[in-house]
């Protein structure tokens, strides 16, 4: 596997390997990587005939307050996991060299990023829609993998590419979880064991959505008011909210429609935790 | 000459044309054309293997209050002008395909965008450097030519390409000039004969900054005080600003340097016209 760390480096070999007819699948990730991200890898081993997998921990995503210093970092234990999985080229830029002083320009979606995760993290998806737009200007791919455990940050990035006409097919692949349900996150390890016992509240509190859709209920109203009942029996475990959008525009809907999001974010003492469903009426 | 009207249509046209190694040259203009955008479709034609020349008038870069509705428009001429300088497409994509509803997505750069043209005109950057980067993302050319007449929006479409590693080269060509010295603008035929008598007056003093550098003055105060006296002799137009900038960053010097930007902006009558000259120390 090689790794790359300038730009226009990343840039040239993308370059050559578009001109000699392979099909560039990318995997965007923050590092630290666990089963999720090695299913994204594995998905576009499987489908591209060149992957390449980045890691950048993108500052312009994280606030002031929140974790970017103390953010997970294990480049080599990502490095061996990479190359296991047969891995083309690892892209590892320079934050100085993404950022160059002075950096102007943002990537902004309206709308769909001031709710769900943008109430509390109101600069975290142009952050995110930033960097995003840079490296796929970098790569070039004809894929990128995005994981369902960010679904609003996957819905927003494929706004993001149609409205800007950017050349790329998104695959979104399906969240991961610890045997109790738990969506694997790279935070995940932020869990004291206390913590971590309460955590399963968020799957359990999405499958009693998803029974009572599967069901027949449709009332938005009274699948969240039930969905709060169930996070309740959790008492070490703080409810942020409960969001039920539309899966292709991110609205917010009153009615369950097919292919419904079921979003949830909560508080296992200081760490924030988020999952989601999508549902569709039986 | 092709005319291609659908986006799909024109990225698939250009994906085969680079697959078949051609060096796409692009000229984005909002349509009407003199010779200023005349002189860039030659410099493509002189360095590109394929032409591509956007035509669209673009209403995300007008203020409500300005001109969209009756920006000149004569798709016909135009036509006729490129078919004689043997352009390979012309793109004229509709409005309608170009912001579908609900359109979400914008490319901000910042500061330098809040000076200069940005102070009467402030949304307008935002729409230029969005639909820049959703042309560049269909066409994906090689090389893009921009008029020198609008620096500053060449200075912004550099700092959001280099800052979102948009692989395209730009060339910034001359500003083409009546022969009495007012800047070619699609926008001179709004004109009346009195109101383009008192047009020169930005030349004019555009040439006596000119001539104070080449005389060996540097201090910036001391030449736009010089050239508003200037301006005041043509008591029909009316100053909006001076500017001398660093031509690559747009920063405002108070020291002339190595290419200096002066520009300006005046009204002759209602009509807004901008000029701008690149200095250097003798």
């Amino acid at each position: 596997m090689e790794q790359i760390t300038g730009i226009r480096k990343m840039q040239q070999h993308c370059a050559t390997l578009r001109a000699q007819g392979e099909k560039i699948g990318f995997v965007p990730t923050m590092g630290h990587f666990h089963e999720g991200h090695l299913s994204l890898v594995k998905r576009s081993k499987k489908e591209c005939s060149a992957t390449i997998v980045s890691i950048f921990v993108n500052p312009m995503q994280f606030a002031p307050h929140e974790d970017f210093d103390r953010y997970p970092r294990d480049i080599n234990r990502d490095k061996k996991l990479l190359k296991q999985l047969g891995v083309e080229v690892l892209f590892t830029p320079k934050t100085g060299q993404i950022y160059p002083e002075p950096f102007l320009t943002s990537v902004f979606v309206d709308e769909i990023t001031t709710i769900g995760e943008g109430v509390s993290r109101p600069k975290h998806f142009q952050g995110v829609t930033t960097i995003v737009a840079k490296l796929l200007n970098i790569v070039q791919p004809a894929v990128m993998y995005l994981g369902q455990k960010d679904i609003q940050q996957a819905v927003i990035l494929k706004k993001m590419i149609h409205d800007l006409n950017i050349p790329v097919s998104v695959r979104l692949c399906p969240t991961i979880r610890e045997k109790d349900g738990l969506a694997m996150s790279s935070r995940n390890i932020y869990l004291s064991s206390k913590e971590r016992q309460s955590a399963p509240a968020l799957i359990t509190t999405l499958r009693t959505a998803e029974k009572m859709v599967e069901s027949g209920e449709k009332d938005c109203k009274k699948i969240t008011k039930k969905m709060e009942a169930v996070f309740d029996r959790f008492p070490k475990a703080k409810l942020d909210y409960i969001l039920c959008a539309d899966y292709k525009s991110f609205k917010p809907v009153s009615k369950v429609n097919s292919r419904t999001i079921i979003a949830l974010a909560a508080y296992a003492g200081d760490i924030r935790l988020i999952d989601n469903i999508i549902v569709s009426p039986p």
